[in-house]
């Protein structure tokens, strides 16, 4: 399996804390050593790093963790491979454009039965996740939902993210850089910081951080997980089947839907 | 204008050297300080790094110098904005999916009157050379020609090309992670490098490199700039309206067009 990360901010903010900790789990506290990346968006612009390697020992990963990239929206994931091999064509997120603006998905768990529809958009890997992902865009730019407004656009994401769901285990994340839609089948779970800010301790690392002094009395900063990353605050839990909505740090539509037969 | 930087080799080679002598213009040597980007092929898959600041004093281009990235396609840019402002969306190399390949994309020149037909790829960011990009992928895939021969495809792209390039300059990288597409309006040079391999001196910072060292007699490593980086070997230049197709360190088909009215 995988687990995943994201951070929705209104102002831009660094992922170094959240990512220190998740990437521990890439070959030294958990065993998600097949690959990584994490997607940053500055305005419509996405820059991403991704490597089939073991987070845990990497260079690149290091620099990630201590060069302070700011951003509103992020995405990261590493991996535990089961479909697919351990190569860079398979490592998550994934990214696409779509109407002018880059898509960027990370998904965790697994869609043993699942075949997706032809269409525009192809894998170029051969996970089941890019294939999902695929079929996702493909679907929205059928839908012809272009000018279509965020509550419309909402619900062909939900019906399509609990379709997927009931074919298997699919949390996951996808943002265009303006929102970030969050979907849990089985673990989710989030954090929103703002003032008062505190101390924080990673679960993973010998790291706190003070937000104190990180931030400023205004800023908004949510991360969303599969698996919490710090001791000593309390994580907002998904259900099986809700989906949180998030721009600027905050959840502007949540919901749940059922993902039984 | 910009500097362009493409490798191809028959081994997964790093980039380091030839990166280290380009980066040196984004800010240092050269003027090009308002972006830069790289993209690594491995395989199928294809990893990047963009930022929209200067390469000379960039901490991440730093590790890429320094942290060998191996690789048989490469395409990498140093940006000095003329259409565009300066961001990340506006920075190259662009990444594209098509026909279940990432197909990647820089430019130097300028298309003042360029007018794309609308279609599928959309720009994300405001540059002439996204929009190039993006028209050109959209023409490809009206063609209809995915499972063309190499020949047909290549006849395509050498038109398209000459038609950009009569719209003003179009120096333009493009590849799929199989062969590399070059196309020269008014500068670009190459060289390749096989056994017996020598030393060479970059022109923009004081390093030398032994290639004998670093290789094995069979590798063919080949370089495509707009700019010589070194100074003590002899670079091939491309004629105006020259092109060449790039595979695995060899030329596999060349020709030159007329891009005059």
């Amino acid at each position: 399996m995988c687990e995943l990360l994201a951070m929705s901010a209104n102002t831009p903010t660094d992922l170094c804390f959240s990512f220190t900790g998740l990437t521990r789990r890439g070959g030294d506290t958990g065993p998600h050593r097949d690959g990584w990346g994490v997607a940053f968006y500055e305005g419509k612009g996405v820059r991403a790093f991704h490597e089939s390697g073991a987070s845990a020992s990497s260079r690149i990963a290091e620099v990630v963790q201590t060069h302070p990239i700011k951003s509103e929206v992020a995405v990261c994931h590493i991996r535990q491979a089961n479909v697919g091999s351990v190569c860079l064509a398979n490592t998550h997120p994934f990214i696409r454009e779509l109407w002018g603006r880059y898509w960027t998905f990370a998904h965790n768990g697994q869609l043993k039965t699942f075949q997706p529809q032809s269409g525009f958009y192809e894998p170029v890997g051969s996970t089941d996740s890019e294939a999902l992902f695929c079929d996702l865009l493909n679907q929205l730019r059928a839908s012809d939902s272009r000018e279509a407004d965020l509550d419309t656009l909402v619900a062909l994401l939900v019906a399509r993210a609990a379709d997927y769901a009931r074919q298997g285990v699919c949390n996951l994340l996808l943002t265009n850089g303006d929102w970030l839609f969050t979907f849990c089948t089985t673990k989710m779970a989030s954090i929103t910081r703002r003032a008062p800010f505190g101390p924080a301790r990673l679960k993973d690392a010998d790291v706190t951080v003070d937000f104190e002094a990180e931030t400023t009395p205004n800023d908004v900063v949510s991360v969303i997980v599969t698996e919490p990353l710090t001791t000593d605050e309390r994580w907002d839990l998904y259900q099986p089947g809700e989906w949180r909505l998030w721009r600027l740090g905050e959840v502007i539509r949540r919901g749940r839907q059922s993902i039984t037969d």
